[in-house]
């Protein structure tokens, strides 16, 4: 058993995830931003080139989630927060739904958030996101990074 | 950052949405009026008016619960709590299947939860509870109270 | 309302929950035994007998994760954790997707983790665990214990 963080911590972390969910849904890319690092680096591979640094995160976001999607919904569990001497490391799983501005067919998403999370002055901050995909069902992108499997021999 | 609220109140205030959830997906209609105040408020709106006052969770839930439903699961995460001057404000998100007795295709919600809890002499209770989805598939119902999102100008 | 348990060791008893789910989706049936007890009993029934004792977990799950699942994940939510004398009773909601080796259309169920857990030196350890169906769709199996919900007359 890994050590655990505590509660408050787990629980602030947690929050950031949350408030990823929220702001993405609402289509607020500033409230995305807010939660990251200056240094930060987002990872929706892999076919995209990581987003470097916060000021990069509404630029790179705010088109898609102004034009692509009608309605999100990022339902965020399992978050897993542990220890390290930066701050923590994070996985937590999603599933996320998506309805489209063009009219495509809705589609899902299962996969996982591999993060890293620093303590800040005023609480924490995201540093680094990295989205991995389970699988998904009529996604608008064919190649994501895959969630951790033991190959089968 | 917003302020987060004590891990023992958090717990305490996520444990009636999951008792929520148990209630309702046990057909136990007396378990979900337990949860409330007696002055509560409870909106599924918009074409139904909102149910006033803890005696009135029952006699307006249970045929449905009863005669609608022949097995429902509610999932519920992205909890997040928020002290106020009177107790928490609350926004949870909700992804619910559903089974019809009508033989009716099952059918899923993506969504939200947003309420205000209250702390009462030996815990916590929900004061007010609105639905609102960001999308659903299949549902028997048309209109929702739609999730938050900035408009597209 | 019932007791509600010290806000670290609901933290480390849904730790086991995830644990699970991760090890599962990680095909590592060493990983899954791991969380358990030397006596344990995990209950995938009805029509399997329970797996009793560490010791027969990898040997009973390990063909299954390798040669059925491609891809699975377990989305973990709504977790209930009440105190016992001999440590703690657990009600999890489950929401699963599985993707198939041989080609079948992937699967999802919806249901519940009915769990006990016990302190032990380190940390605690899952005493027992039984899979409970809400629901499913397009799933391998026919028969799955039921979730509870109160009989129609």
């Amino acid at each position: 058993m890994n050590e655990l963080i505590d509660p408050r911590d787990h629980l602030a972390v947690s929050a950031l995830l949350y408030a990823y969910a929220r702001s993405f849904d609402g289509n607020d890319p500033d409230g995305v931003a807010a939660l990251f690092t200056d240094d930060c680096e987002i990872d929706y591979g892999p076919e995209f080139a990581p987003i470097r640094g916060r000021a990069a995160v509404v630029p790179s976001i705010a088109p898609g989630l102004r034009e692509r999607f009608a309605a999100t919904s990022h339902h965020i569990s399992n978050v897993w927060v542990e220890p390290t001497d930066s701050g923590a490391d994070v996985v937590a799983y999603v599933y996320a739904w998506h309805r489209y501005r063009d009219g495509s067919p809705d589609s899902e998403l299962w996969g996982q958030y591999h993060a890293t999370a620093v303590r800040v002055a005023d609480g924490w901050r995201l540093r680094s996101l990295r989205l991995l995909a389970a699988g998904s069902y009529r996604f608008h992108r064919e190649r994501m990074h895959p969630t951790p499997r033991r190959p089968v021999d």
